[in-house]
């Protein structure tokens, strides 16, 4: 189902942002506020569906569960770039025997979210024409002639060495940054990375101190390597927090079983606060109004590269649980999960990325803040972007149509607090 | 009429670029070659109907004509923003009232391009929202959910002064760079003009030594001042050129009298040489192969801002007259016109607006060379673009696909000269 109904909430919304300084918010801030005992060892769906007896009155045993029609995902199916078991073996064998690229930490935070289809209709590292048109376009479109929003370039780059090493063998296997083989990338394509036209067209300024860039780009090789991806299996970090690694599948299947008629995402990157938890009560609240019968919030943390003065993955979770335990968030219609995405803090391009992937895990609803994915500019007493472009990007985006944008505002903090 | 049929012509097509070094190109080289007496003194569309009756047996006095289907403009109607006759006055009395915007050479220029539709469906100087789609995603959404290319942020920058001045006066006078009254824009919006997020994203560089934007983005204003234009004549320069300034209107109406079916656009920014001739014939030739009965070349040089070392439009002017006249290009089937716009240098992202302007004039086919509009890199030894890249964007780009790009290769010189 393709919702089509605008709700622009303007008006009694809040941004209580703890970051007021952002590029100089201190880890140490935070953790003295958070309880010591983690509270993410559970289960994220299990916890909140024990009590949800409710809204399974038709789905008893027995009887067919009546479900939900959730938004499509971009390109109709959602993507699932892993081998099943039974060819795992065979696939592994033929990995092993193919030149290899050297994966990054960043690199495999990709390829995940490339594997589970985050990303839909990407099959896998941009080709070039992909690449030319997320850079020029922010979207791609298919041989049918439909348009899917893709702002970012999602793309793997290689060093002289390993292009040199690959030469002209069609297939390459991927290696994870212990040396474990992750996958294989086939059908490949080698392309050149301008690393300054990628940047500047990205963020819009080529400034050092950009933190992706610093991270991912400057210290990256001078070609890009597209392909069909397969990967072994599915991505765990081993870190205690894989549980909250909910794929899109998973997530649309949960949002099935309770029988959502409307899924709100929310983007984080920094410990959620009260004045968020009122925005997303109050959001499923105006759904309720609206009609709808079952809203489910999808809180949804950030959980890729961030730059070094963000408040770490693991803190985060730990305060995002005790948001739930304390009931200030209700656990039966909200569900925590990390999005795997690194983070480019790339403001208006960026947000268009984080909408999208939040399409393809079923969310119909966006709910975007002021300055969305921004930052400091790293060397002008500035804002990288206009606090105001990223909804305004949103709601303008090429292939965003069928998401319904919720827009609020900073300005109404002091009203309530 | 929309052509659907797309020709790829990859195998005997010319580009002999006489700038071989880009950046160093002398004006002097090109000088030496051309005849001194000028030939641009008569109107270049009368001077090739003359003898163009047997196109026109069906126009005869008293029998309706067969007028040609031209693909359509831009959101379906021709912008035509010059005051009638009859409220020029008014209009004009009007304008003297307002606070007043001062145009600079290129601001005119731009004016000139908005005014007679190049653009269309723009009716004036961005809005933000016009200006950010431009930006993120090279295209319009018109609010029929229809899209248009427009690949250039069409702006007009004010300083803070200005700002002041106009205060809370919901519409402005412009004056030319010489203090003429030139027309209003209205219903204005002013908003910031983040040069370095602009030149980031249009060039994919922030180089110092780009000319466009030495030329008319450094030394402008701080904020973009967009509206609906209104222009109080058509206008001209003076110069001795402005009978080769037709505008869409004007090469629509011809392409329709001499009954058209196909029209092929040809952009230059340098000399017509014997091998861009070539491949605009062997253009002409394949269309006939095709089944078009009458193909028309466009032969389109830009006459807008160049960078100091392109050769001067005057002496392009009379070289391409001078191609006319010894017979190489058949003045039947050939217009020659000045495009109003001035040069970007920005490649791919450049080649979408030259590409899409000529829609607007009645082109359904369009030749692209190797790099078009790019140039060396300004501070490194490189070319600024991928020579490939402008192919390929333009062969994607949103709002588009109704064009048929006629593609070309460099690779093919030496097999013929």
């Amino acid at each position: 189902m393709s919702l089509t109904i605008k709700l622009h909430v303007t008006t009694s919304y809040l941004n209580l942002n703890l970051n007021t300084s952002k590029n100089t918010t201190k880890v140490a801030n935070f953790k003295v506020k958070l309880r010591t005992k983690p509270i993410y060892h559970c289960d994220p769906l299990l916890s909140v569906v024990s009590n949800n007896s409710a809204m399974h009155a038709s789905a008893q045993p027995g009887q067919p569960a009546i479900r939900s029609s959730l938004i499509d995902p971009d390109g109709g199916a959602l993507v699932d770039l892993v081998v099943p078991e039974s060819k795992k073996a065979s696939k592994a064998l033929e990995a092993e025997s193919l030149p290899k690229v050297n994966l990054t930490k960043v690199d495999l935070e990709w390829v995940h979210v490339i594997s589970e289809g985050w990303a839909s209709p990407l099959r896998g590292f941009m080709r070039e024409d992909q690449y030319l048109q997320s850079l020029h376009f922010n979207s791609l479109r298919s041989q049918d002639g439909s348009v899917v929003n893709m702002s970012l370039p999602i793309v793997l780059a290689i060093d002289d060495e390993t292009k040199e090493r690959i030469g002209s063998s069609p297939n390459v296997g991927l290696l994870g940054p212990n040396g474990d083989l992750i996958g294989i990338l086939s059908s490949i394509e080698i392309y050149k990375h301008n690393k300054e036209e990628r940047i500047a067209r990205t963020w819009g300024s080529t400034a050092p101190g950009l933190p992706y860039v610093e991270e991912a780009i400057t210290p990256a090789g001078n070609w890009l390597i597209g392909g069909d991806l397969e990967v072994l299996e599915h991505i765990k970090y081993n870190d205690g927090l894989d549980h909250y690694r909910l794929s899109p599948q998973q997530l649309r299947k949960e949002f099935d079983r309770r029988q959502a008629d409307a899924v709100f995402a929310f983007q984080l990157r920094n410990p959620v606060h009260n004045g968020h938890a009122l925005l997303m009560n109050d959001t499923r609240r105006r759904l309720l109004e609206m009609g709808y019968k079952n809203p489910i919030l999808l809180l949804h943390p950030l959980g890729g590269f961030t730059k070094p003065d963000d408040v770490p993955l693991d803190v985060r979770m730990e305060q995002h649980s005790k948001v739930l335990e304390d009931g200030v968030l209700d656990p039966e219609t909200t569900i925590v999960g990390i999005f795997p995405s690194p983070m480019h803090y790339a403001g208006p391009t960026e947000v268009q990325w984080h909408a999208k992937a939040r399409i393809n895990a079923g969310a119909n609803f966006y709910i975007v803040g002021r300055d969305p994915a921004g930052m400091g500019h790293p060397t002008e007493e500035r804002d990288l972007y206009d606090p105001d472009h990223g909804k305004k990007v949103l709601s303008m985006a090429p292939g965003l149509e069928k998401l319904n944008i919720l827009p609020f505002r900073v300005g109404e903090i002091t009203r309530c607090f």
